[in-house]
């Protein structure tokens, strides 16, 4: 149990709680502060009809491995409400003043608007996808990613139209996801990228295993295009322009990144930081002494630059939404950051990686080298024993760890884990190398990829 | 490359290094010592006929997985020769004489003795089956499994005897994987363990998870039966009696641990320490300057006791030979210690652990507790999320961690290196609970099984 101050005088009048935004953020921040807080009145208010669901899951629902949306609820309002938390769904916030403490709200379904008094506020707004200019970009068929609604969109659009060609642009995570789940429905699909590789948070000679296995799943992806038009007849998008070309398409996922939403934090006149997401300190406070934000809307501390970063990820608005929730029930708790650790699984490959890109590294004006070695998450004489793939990155000089990336078919994720601990230790490679960690044939070989990558580091 | 020092002008003259045992400590000293010191001597003395095989792909072998024993081998003494190193198998040593600095080598295959002098010795003779002496141990049919001959001889008699009835005498590692063994080769195997529990390593809630598969697989597991002879007609094994009662036997695979071959040890005078096995320093060197020790004949340091303990496990020894190696040929390099991590894989369970089990850190004298959790390694919405046993074992008050045991289908070895990690360092379950770990819902919730168990733990 976090420890829980004395209230002051003020404080103990300040028991009104309004969150903002019911993704994993503000859900958390709810959940948090009920716990502790059992006397708060604690009012989230959430623009879509869905609360506290797991994002990462659309892929597999829209894929088809994962029947109703409704699976990926982990709790629905009225189990909210057993814990006394007031939820909203449909419920637009419109503006929020700090000075009055109140914010604006518009009820979606019937469209009236009201005000609601707050004494400590916790800004969830999240993020929404990047929507740049592009013409044709409102053609039906062509989709975000980004809320339930989404979600069943595509999949009734994938059910009901049974596209034939696809376009996914964006190779980030969702796009590489989708590019997957579009494939499984049957539907020939093109990803078309704007870099010169896919997962831009890692090296080339990483994403470059990713772009293998998409290719030998039949996915046409094209690098170095930039999508310069959606083409359609009657509102119905026909085609991708991208690299001068048009490539044919029944269904478009446009999945070009993630944008926080800032607005109200602009208007609020809080403080945005040098990523343009919303400024936090280690207790997920604002510039506002009674507003915290958490999530997808806000910066987070990455540990290995020691500087704010923008890394929309669900775990960290988890993480950041229980400290946010514990710190304006009047509790006390800090977020350490993150190191940006993500996992990815498309196909039958496994993808993860923590800190710092090689490039990355180099761009933060780090010394930065790496060594990349090809193991196995076997012993050599298993029967099964797929390649494992590992790039560490790391100071030159001081040897200090910066960051890993790993790719292979099982045992990937967990294993960048390791090095997320030995980046939050501020290990070198030798202190690396020198980790007692567990084998098994079937599991690893005798020398750990992980050992073995920082024993080559380490020379 | 380990920094290599400036030889002193009497170790620029010793140049002849022997090593006694090929296993993996040896092959690994001897490799390694190679590297640091491309013009040494370098000469293995390896009683039986293999060296350099990893020992636990023998159940995979006996099992049927691995067709032939050879491709557990790693590399062959041709190929070490290629390196210069030379390799004597069925070459027993009989004596060291450390103050003339040579050993008294039995050449097996013709019985011949000689003299090889040696500058500096490695010694990495191994252990050795426990033979506790129990009438019948020497009938045809029981068996030990340690050495090459001894998977071959076991594996020729399930095929060429057809043994109907087995018993596996010992609940650790290699009786619970033999266990999986025997019952492949449609053996009606019984498991006989003198304790209330099996696997001793892991604490008795979490083992009985392993004593529930083994019973959904048909293996009958008799705890608190402590064996008192084995039966035999015409010399072969017929019954093994244990808790007063027979049981029928054509197979027995006699597994109750392991014990340092310190006998050469001893008879030179080299100190051991007060687990029975040979003492070493942080660079793997005897009481003796001359002579290093490493792998299953000597002890290690625990890190997290900060005591010697006797853990003889393949992955401590590859690492202590690479230090006593480095050592020996004149370089500088230094082993830091285990946490006792292991893995396991039998039937369709994954089980590891690492640091001390609750019941280990009670007897060390800790204020240890421990709490225990429940979750799964993927999405709870996702098709197949088996569930994940997670126990976090660490001191009262201090929250400092001291242990970690696991026990699911997948994604167990490489969450307990998580932990591994952690006790590296000298976290506190706090301080785990802050980790940056990868999520993706094929591979782990949202909240990984570690952290919310740290997170348990923190409260």
């Amino acid at each position: 149990m976090e420890p829980q101050e004395d209230e002051e005088n003020e404080e103990a009048m300040s028991e009104r709680i309004v969150v903002i935004g019911g993704g994993a953020a503000g859900m958390s921040a709810a959940a948090k502060a009920r716990r502790v807080n059992p006397g708060a009145e604690i009012t989230v208010y959430e623009k879509s009809g869905y609360v506290s669901y797991g994002a990462c899951g659309f892929p597999y629902f829209i894929k088809g491995d994962i029947p109703r949306v409704e699976a990926l609820i982990v709790r629905t309002p009225e189990e909210f409400a057993r814990q006394n938390i007031r939820v909203f769904v449909h419920h637009e916030v419109l503006a929020v003043d700090p000075d009055a403490r109140t914010v604006r709200v518009r009820a979606l379904k019937h469209g009236r608007t009201f005000t609601q008094p707050w004494d400590r506020l916790i800004l969830a707004a999240g993020g929404r996808p990047s929507r740049p200019p592009i013409p044709g970009l409102d053609l039906a068929g062509v989709f975000t990613l980004r809320v339930p609604e989404d979600a069943l969109a595509i999949k009734r659009w994938l059910v009901e139209e049974r596209p034939v060609h696809g376009v996914i642009v964006g190779g980030g995570y969702i796009g590489v996801e989708m590019a997957e789940a579009l494939t499984a429905h049957g539907v020939h699909t093109t990803l078309v990228e704007m870099l010169p590789q896919l997962l831009p948070t890692f090296d080339a000679d990483m994403a470059a295993h990713v772009l293998d296995t998409l290719t030998r799943h039949g996915v046409d992806v094209r690098l170095e295009h930039r999508v310069e038009a959606f083409e359609g007849r009657h509102g119905r998008v026909r085609a991708v322009v991208a690299g001068g070309r048009a490539f044919p398409a029944d269904v478009v996922i446009f999945s070009v990144g993630v944008r926080p939403s800032v607005e109200l934090a602009q208007q609020a006149g809080l403080r945005l930081g040098p990523t343009g997401a919303v400024a936090v300190d280690d207790h997920q406070r604002t510039s506002h002494p009674a507003i915290w934000a958490a999530g997808d809307v806000a910066e987070v501390h990455h540990v290995v630059t020691d500087k704010p970063a923008y890394i929309p990820l669900g775990t960290t608005a988890n993480k950041q939404g229980r400290v946010a929730g514990t710190n304006a029930a009047g509790g006390e708790a800090t977020f350490k950051g993150v190191m940006g650790t993500a996992a990815l699984v498309v196909f039958d490959l496994e993808v993860a990686r923590t800190g710092l890109s090689e490039r990355e590294a180099l761009a933060h004006g780090l010394q930065a080298q790496s060594v990349t070695i090809t193991s196995s998450a076997g012993a050599h004489y298993m029967p099964d024993h797929p390649p494992l793939h590992v790039k560490l990155v790391f100071e030159q000089g001081t040897k200090r760890l910066l960051g890993a990336q790993m790719v292979g078919r099982t045992g990937v994720a967990k294993r960048v884990d390791v090095v997320a601990a030995a980046l939050h230790a501020g290990w070198t490679t030798t202190e690396l190398a020198a980790l007692d960690l567990s084998y098994h044939p079937a599991v690893a070989p005798v020398w750990d990829p992980v050992l073995v990558a920082a024993n080559v580091a380490s020379r």
